[in-house]
């Protein structure tokens, strides 16, 4: 099993100013190829110290993979450091100066000077873009960066490899999933496969509770996770290829989705308006949203997912009480009687939605996220030709964004439910 | 200056389990005392490794502190790997076992007999839960868990300090806050102060060629970074205390803010929706949205921040054509001879929203964020009594997400500028 060690580079690391969520996403990744991750370090953008913590992993593992500094600026020093500690010489390429100006091009400037070290490569790098047809290629190569300049590169010297990535996450992350998954293929001992069910409206340790004996077994092993407003399981298995791991976690997934059937709305969903996208879509029904407390919230989660355009009409975020009447039809007695937070006007900001823009289902939510109207809570209500219903959350804490997620979390999984109530009925 | 050098001890860390938040926690705190922090590592529950990576730190670093493996279970070797490495016997205690047995009692059970290991501190070690009336002491002191049962550690030999920390977040940051903090003060060797630069509009090669002589200064030293769709400059100082190290950021700040005036939203903020928030009350000023691409991220952004009821009054997420017509009275022809995505439909969103909601400012944002309408593109337009803009945002990929988080922010920053021309008017 090949083993590895990570290094980020980046004194923003070291100086705490960001929070290192490269680590994590190739821990998992490398993970599930079935490659060994030994260590992870964090290494300032100083040459002296890089070149001493890179050699020191590559004498001690098979792959020493590096996340930033590769950028244009004077601080950006990871390309030249390991070719330098490598004995590699880099030349600047064309076809790579050439891509770069088209990038800055469509985004109607031109290349500043600074920017064409990143188009400097070990001598001899071959483009990888697509399958490893290669089988464990000694050389260099370089991966193209859909999202940013630097091009990723791989440089294998004596059975060993250097992968270096790009720093900023939205660069790396593509990049990774994209091509540099499939050029380590061929290196990938067994896999590691995970499936994480998703659900909602179950507490963690109700969760664990109705799984307790799934939580024991070894492999395939079950791992309860929380995520703010909603509990996870993670099902992972060991095995010698991805059909016997599949085998494994198979019945498991399943035995799990039949014992939390109320809550369970996905595997290996990104989140739950994923899944609400795609029903609505699958069933012909379309959506609105009347929002307060969550501010836009709702309709930002649906119409983050692709194919939202086919399913969510619009959206009011009426955020005083004036805009609620107004463009909502929310009726001024209901207002005075009962105020902007209270199921009667969730109510109306749900039907009022769901008449003006002419949907299947329309969702509100209004409630307080912060401040002294205690003890805080919101209201999440849901309209559709099968009724108006609302839900009332209750706040543990004054954190303001997490409980306007869990407002949305509210209304997203009351439209869930609603969507397989009436799949059910009309099936 | 005290160097020091940070390890997590944690296979779920190096499996990607879990995002390493202590990382960066103790990384500012330690920057904060001015430590140098020169290396972070991430090590798993490994005694082999741990010894191997704790001596090499221990060799290069005046302090070593670890985070993690201070728990009951077999897994958790912390403790014992750094002692051994030391020379340093252990001894179970007394009174920690009498708290740690009350700390079980008060959650209405008794305690597991795995819990007595984390009784054991090195051979007379003294507990520490005060001031530091000590000077630089040697010997070994334990930190009281007020969340948790494993103490914290100080073992101080030779010159030198291991700090060993529980893993658990919520017990390491108020143990290091309450007590370690004070404890380390001595060493604390003047500070690290560091403020950052907020910019829209100008691209990072931009952004440092246009401060490139501050670039090459090392005290206070200038660093450029990328967000997404933003970019930053760093200014951090060393100096004997705070106030000294404000006097040598503040005029690089200012110059920085001088070169860079059109594009500088903000110093120390955590975004630009908190200033545009704060602008907009300050000065009695409404606002509201009209969003086709950005479906409700640019009215989430904003309400995000505590007080956004008092500016914006609402958004209407107009995501197809006739909701456009409908809701914001674009006209028809309009639609029909530039489409839903033109500056022309951007315009008449703005207007169409701001004479809705009657408010002072409106923004209003269309395009494609992904998909075969390439090249892809959006608008983002402003509307106020001194006229309407639109910006053109041509994306260089196909990622939905950023683009829409382009869109965002083009919007933000026309409505900060606009606010900005407002008030320089109407001083």
């Amino acid at each position: 099993m090949a083993s590895c060690e990570l290094l980020c580079v980046g004194t923003e690391l070291l100086l705490g100013d960001i929070l290192n969520t490269n680590a994590r996403f190739l821990a998992r990744e490398l993970a599930g190829l079935g490659f060994t991750l030994h260590r992870q370090a964090v290494v300032g953008d100083n040459p002296t110290r890089l070149r001493e913590d890179f050699l020191a992993a590559w004498e001690r593992a098979d792959f020493v993979f590096l996340t930033g500094g590769l950028g244009p600026t004077a601080d950006d020093v990871t390309r030249e450091t390991v070719c330098e500690a490598l004995g590699l010489p880099l030349e600047e390429r064309a076809e790579l100066l050439e891509s770069m100006r088209g990038f800055f091009r469509a985004r109607g400037c031109d290349m500043p000077r600074s920017n064409a070290r990143q188009a400097c490569v070990p001598a001899g790098a071959v483009a990888f873009s697509g399958e490893n047809k290669l089988g464990k290629p000694a050389g260099s190569y370089y991966f193209p960066n859909a999202n940013g300049t630097a091009p990723g590169l791989a440089i294998c010297v004596s059975g060993k490899c250097a992968v270096l990535l790009p720093g900023p996450p939205n660069e790396m992350e593509p990049m990774f999933l994209q091509t540099v998954r499939s050029f380590l293929s061929p290196w990938a001992d067994g896999v590691i496969v995970s499936r994480m069910v998703r659900t909602m409206g179950i507490g963690e340790s109700a969760m664990a509770e109705l799984t307790a004996d799934l939580l024991d077994v070894e492999n395939p092993s079950v791992a309860p996770y929380a995520k703010t407003g909603e509990s996870c399981l993670r099902v992972t298995a060991r095995a010698k290829n991805a059909n016997e791991a599949e085998s494994l976690i198979t019945p498991v997934a399943e035995e799990i989705r039949r014992r939390l059937a109320p809550y369970v709305y996905g595997m290996d969903v990104p989140n739950i308006e994923t899944v609400l996208i795609h029903e609505l879509s699958a069933h012909n029904k379309t959506v609105a949203a009347a929002e307060s407390i969550t501010g836009g919230g709702i309709a930002k989660r649906l119409t983050d997912c692709p194919g939202a355009s086919r399913v969510l009409r619009g959206a009011v975020v009426a955020y005083c009480d004036d805009v609620k009447r107004e463009q909502l039809g929310v009726h001024a007695k209901t207002l005075e009687e009962h105020t902007a937070v209270s199921e009667q006007t969730a109510s109306e900001m749900a039907r009022g939605a769901r008449a003006r823009f002419g949907t299947d289902f329309a969702l509100a939510s209004t409630g307080w996220a912060d401040g002294e109207n205690t003890p805080l809570h919101a209201y999440a209500a849901i309209d559709s030709e099968d009724g108006t219903y609302v839900r009332r959350i209750a706040f543990a804490g004054q954190n303001r964004l997490t409980n306007r997620l869990l407002t949305e979390n509210a209304a997203l999984f009351l439209l869930y439910q609603a969507l397989n109530a009436h799949n059910s009925a009309h099936a």
